[in-house]
């Protein structure tokens, strides 16, 4: 291995000590003091390997190592440092720190690419603090303006515009923060997987393919609301029980749509609510997300013939309020071909699969060629204190990792 | 017709002016300003018929005409006169002014009975203000303590028991309201449906032959909580679509029971409820009603069954708490065939039938053989402003149960 587990274990401990509930799982929002202890650690490890540190106007940090070829475009390597509320120490700094040990790797084994490459470490992926989600590589996108900054606040209604001030950045100057795709080579992120997929399969390592597309929308039935006593079944017009019947099908749709397509109903709201009362109207809210838009459309189909359906069977009318739509996003087949190749080489169980949550590879994907792979989740848990990724498996994707960028960089 | 529309018009009318939102709704709650309006007005209607007027130990107003016989049993006839919040003007008021009615047409007809017959008018039958319901029944059957009245206690605080005090009421003479079975030859009632069954058949009048017995449960469902994006459907342990399993299948249970059982989900919470989140808890609660004991039991057991079904299939788990246990209560036979024969001799359409709420009837069968009769509700709404009855509809009601007091109190 070029990579030492020591130092990652330190590194990813290290980071979980920059944290605002401590004992309450790990809270790190952006530009607060737990940022900047961990930006400051990360600072000081990129400086001592040598590199050229700095920060963006979007407060990304980046650490620079020359590539041979001064005019080449540059090779990104990093993930996210901040968290969600109560949540663990491995979302984000899992992928962070395997650009700052990377970096390590090729400084002692002295190991000079073509291309530069440099580490990221982005703030507000997670949205925790200014709901703002994946703030950092849509900034490097262009995609975030002054405006937004003033509009984003957090809970005490701090705009992200007056964060930036105290925190020592100027948010009229967040447009600098965009990349030109000329000057990108390529983005590759290390992530959990915040699913069990791996640890079920008992495989070291996912390389993905796909980032799913959301599609999230809200359906109201409406029936009537009537005693529970009063009203025989054949009277009824039971917007609950419609919505029973078509909950209980949503899944068959999802696994006939085929592509692991996956469709849940996470929210159902029932009123008037009442034991002694039959349901009026019920909302809920449906997310599908799959590799393949037409999967998406297919099980969207299947739903709206289903309420067409029990709208003449069961006397309800629906409403659906469409709530977000993402299209599905392609991982560079040339990255993870090396990817595959680099893993068939060091002999790490891998998987090819669909990531099923958005991350900053999903955006960097529209400006440069980009690669995602992940390392397993215990039990299949993220977002909060027990997340745990076993250190043996983290390391073999930061080696893996490694290896690939001294290919795509041409290391000479 | 031995009754007159107009006096029952005014009643109604003049009785809904007793009402804390106007405008939205008649909120009549007991033991307030207008509570004593209503009584007062009820009071003085019976004083000008020349009966003797009197209040128990627990709010109850009663007028009594002596029968023929000074040691026979009393017949009771009326219903409540309070309201939920933002109710209708029929709830309660349409069966204390058939009590009124009655006594006016016996007095006008100089109707003589060998039974004495006592005007009713009931406060707290909907527990809209202390959460008390059935209030003044369950007194006359002497199930109320002083502790009951100190426990009840209104949104401000304030208990049944103080609230006795202000109003002029004794709290500690509770126990004086209630009645002894030999006492009591009859208890007749008239109520609004609350549902559609006589308007939906077109038909003036319900016998009731049973009030429903109620199974009130509650279901927890417990799964896992896991990502919506990152869980393949397979791999889900998804508690709200073990519970739309059971929900849309309720109803059918409730058919196949037979005796006009009916079921009903009216709440349904989802943990930890967000969109994309598989649900991690489902609780629902279950409402069964019949005339039936042996049906309840039958949609119970089918229930449990498919519980214990989808807890297989699904990865689930399940508990079940009771909430509510209420045996059916009949309705005094004899009371009933009167009322068949009365309708019959009147030409009155009508339909036996079971009723699904709960009445003061339903409480006061415990101590005496007693007898309920419905009038529609427009599109089988109650609880609510748009509550009405057609004032037709409810004079052949009182008519009803004026020929049935005649014949069952032996008139002379």
């Amino acid at each position: 291995m070029y990579t030492n587990l020591n130092r990652i274990k330190r590194d990813i401990e290290t980071l979980s000590g920059f944290n605002d509930s401590p004992g309450e799982g790990l809270t790190r929002f952006s530009l607060t003091d737990a940022d900047r202890g961990a930006r400051e650690y990360l600072r000081k490890e990129l400086i001592k390997i040598g590199l050229k540190v700095y920060e963006d106007s979007a407060g990304t940090l980046f650490g620079r190592m020359e590539g041979t070829d001064p005019d080449a475009p540059v090779i990104l390597i990093g993930s996210h440092f901040d968290s969600v509320r109560n949540g663990g120490n491995f979302d984000g700094p899992a992928g962070t720190i395997m650009g700052l040990e990377i970096m390590r790797v090729l400084k002692e084994k002295n190991i000079r690419t073509k291309y530069p490459i440099e580490f990221v470490g982005m703030i507000e992926e997670e949205g925790g603090r200014f709901g703002a989600g994946v703030f950092g590589s849509r900034a490097m996108t262009g995609k975030v303006t002054y405006e937004d900054l003033k509009r984003n606040k957090d809970e005490n209604g701090i705009s992200m515009a007056e964060a930036f001030e105290t925190f020592g950045f100027d948010p009229h100057k967040i447009d600098e923060s965009a990349r030109k795709s000329k000057d990108l080579k390529a983005f590759i992120e290390l992530h959990i997987e915040q699913g069990p997929v791996l640890e079920n399969g008992n495989i070291d390592l996912g390389l993905v393919d796909f980032i799913v597309g959301i599609s999230e929308f809200r359906v109201i039935v409406r029936g009537r609301p009537d005693h529970a006593g009063t009203t025989p079944m054949h009277l009824r017009k039971d917007p609950l029980v419609a919505a029973s019947e078509l909950i209980s099908e949503i899944g068959d749709y999802a696994v006939e749509a085929g592509e692991g397509t996956v469709a849940t109903v996470g929210v159902l709201d029932v009123k008037p609510g009442a034991a002694n009362i039959v349901p009026g109207e019920v909302r809920l809210t449906v997310d599908i997300r799959s590799k393949s838009a037409d999967c998406m459309k297919s099980v969207r189909d299947s739903i709206e013939r289903k309420l067409d359906e029990l709208a003449k069977a069961r006397g309800v009318t629906f409403e659906i309020d469409d709530l977000l739509s993402v299209n599905p996003v392609t991982m560079s087949p040339e990255i993870l071909s090396v990817l595959k190749k680099k893993a068939d080489e060091e002999g790490f169980p891998y998987k090819v699969m669909t990531s099923g949550a958005g991350h900053d590879a999903m955006i960097m994907a529209s400006i440069t060629p980009t690669g995602l792979i992940f390392v397993p989740s215990k039990d299949g848990r993220s977002h909060c204190p027990e997340e745990w990724t076993d250190y043996e498996d983290l390391q073999k994707g930061i080696e893996l990792i490694c290896h690939t960028i001294i290919e795509i960089g041409e290391a000479q």
